[in-house]
């Protein structure tokens, strides 16, 4: 978890499972600390769906996440995926500690806090990939 | 299947799922023909792995695909997902067309077509979400 490519980037896609066995994907912004990575959803919920990830990640917590770099160069092409166990974490100190990384990488937190719950990832395998 | 940015999005993500149930992601480059998206395997694979998304295709054929687009002004963020059923074309017609398909769109396929089958996503739903 030490690659300069996955703490630069800014966003990434997050795999969790529907309950109907298919794959379900959302970008995510996100920080990482040691082997464990970071995602908060947003704002408030309007609607259940936005919440599909966390209740997914709840039921089935083998989550897969990857961070790409697309150029029309396509000798320049990496990737990096990730795959780990999730945590929900509502509330509490390692919720609050994963805020403050999520503020400090992201100022546009800063200025509007997410309100929902974390997603921690606890990264098990690292698989990087380039052209 | 008629959004501008989805026509224009030179990359997504397919989210396949892996035989011990977990979601497994890759970067794609695709071309759109109605209602079903293409993308093929880019050269030889050296290692069996690189047909992964193949044969989680073959074995499981519900798959997810994102396209999605970040940038620092959160308000400007927004992703398109589809789910759809895949299927394997190892030759024939069709994965002419696709092929056809692909390298009107990437200049870079023209040079050096791929190898591999082409996956087909007959895409059965469609989400967009703008912030």
């Amino acid at each position: 978890m030490q690659s300069p490519r996955l703490k630069a980037a800014r966003v990434a896609r997050l795999a969790t499972t529907d309950p109907d066995d298919r794959p379900h994907l959302v970008p995510i912004v996100f920080a990482l600390d040691g082997d464990t990575l970071y995602s908060a959803v947003d704002r408030k919920p309007k609607r259940s769906s936005t919440l599909r990830r966390i209740e997914n990640a709840r039921a089935r917590p083998d989550v897969t996440v990857l961070v790409d770099h697309y150029e029309e160069n396509w000798g320049g092409l990496w990737w990096i995926r990730l795959r780990g166990r999730a945590r929900v974490l509502d509330d509490g100190e390692e919720h609050d500690h994963a805020l403050a990384l999520l503020q400090e990488k992201y100022p546009q937190y800063r200025a509007e806090p997410p309100e929902g719950p974390v997603l921690a990832v606890d990264v098990t395998e690292v698989r990087e990939w380039t052209s």
